[in-house]
């Protein structure tokens, strides 16, 4: 364990007007992993938990190409705190790095809005996986 | 002069499951900002010149909703560096703001693809636009 | 009145690898559009109205590009049944026609997701509107 | 042989207000089909020859969710004619049909921009894979 990994097809439609994978797509490509982490890590539906994305920033390494097939993102949990959770990200396509990403998720009360813990059992799944 | 603007529509598609723009959108609405931005203030197409994305981070602080109807994204200089310029933007949603972000664009040389000194008439429009 | 036009700001994101507005930003556009009439001549929310879209057909006439800068699409109903209504679009770039596209709309009793009479308000108003 | 599948991964990004793969994302589901049937099939790369999608019809039949994880999308060539090629659809979720299409396809001369012979080997591979 330690590392979750998700596979990702790249899609024609990925591609921008410069012939690569468009920067916005990154973020959809790191929303697709974090919704499959969700799912097989937290046995959670991501449009379901009251979780808000609070902040993403993406170092961009080299550009992703439609003959690359697929990139591979990378999940690990690189802070977990009360209420939020960072999560760290490499982009891979053709076996090298084409970005890096850290994502900051934060557990709301779906009733007022505020940050509220994490759910017990979710906090004890990312511990458990990443050996945190 | 200072800080440059782009109104952007939202989109029906923008919204995802929760009910709200989705997150990788905001990095659309950016890109979308920083095209016109080159066009109106660079006098140059962004999908014709050697300037790719290096990194760009986001900063969430409302959800913005179909109803708003609009977005809009301001265009300011942070750094301007020989062969970098990084960007500060507010996206702002019926007059709050709904994000915050930075993003840092390279100069490369489009024979080599290594990062090249800013095009002088870029960087004269930049200092001029902004007071740099 | 008659047709109903919505302007809609062409984004660099909309462009693919051929340098074009990519075929499936059309059904976006019209949706745009469709959107748009909803909250203008229905005065309702596209999103929480229990309308589905059974069917789209689009003609691609010619290539719109990042140039054109916006595009224009016409709203007008060519068949408005019991508990289905037929529109036609144009897209037009640029003064020219880009695309011609017809969609079917249908209107669904929310309880048991079988077809339903259209909205005795909503066929008013679009009879009023398109002189029906 | 005979029909064409491509298995396709349905993304959040995917899924619009509704809760449901949004209609416009049917396009590029069959786009992603055509991209991997030019791959696979005619040993082609879509975004390099010069073919263009002249229109598109999409019949929706049930909504895909997210939880359908993904779509098998079939290809078969319906008319082939001396420039353009017609391929029907099914976009299947969960074992149902979702939504039948038919997409034509035309060749164009790279110089005049003129409807132009399908490429020879491009007809003979069509031919042979679906026992035309």
């Amino acid at each position: 364990m330690g590392t979750y990994t998700a596979d990702i097809d790249v899609r024609f439609r990925d591609i921008d007007a410069m012939g690569h994978v468009n920067n916005a797509v990154y973020a959809t490509y790191i929303e697709q992993a974090r919704t499959r982490y969700f799912s097989d890590v937290l046995n959670a539906d991501l449009s379901r938990v009251s979780t808000v994305l609070a902040s993403i920033s993406i170092d961009f390494r080299r550009p992703v190409e439609l003959v690359d097939g697929e990139v591979i993102v990378t999940v690990d949990v690189a802070d977990l705190g009360r209420s939020s959770a960072t999560m760290v990200h490499e982009v891979r396509a053709g076996g090298e790095a084409a970005a890096e990403a850290e994502a900051t998720l934060v557990s709301l009360d779906p009733e007022t809005g505020d940050p509220a813990p994490i759910p017990e059992e979710h906090r004890a799944a990312m511990e458990s996986y990443h050996d945190l």
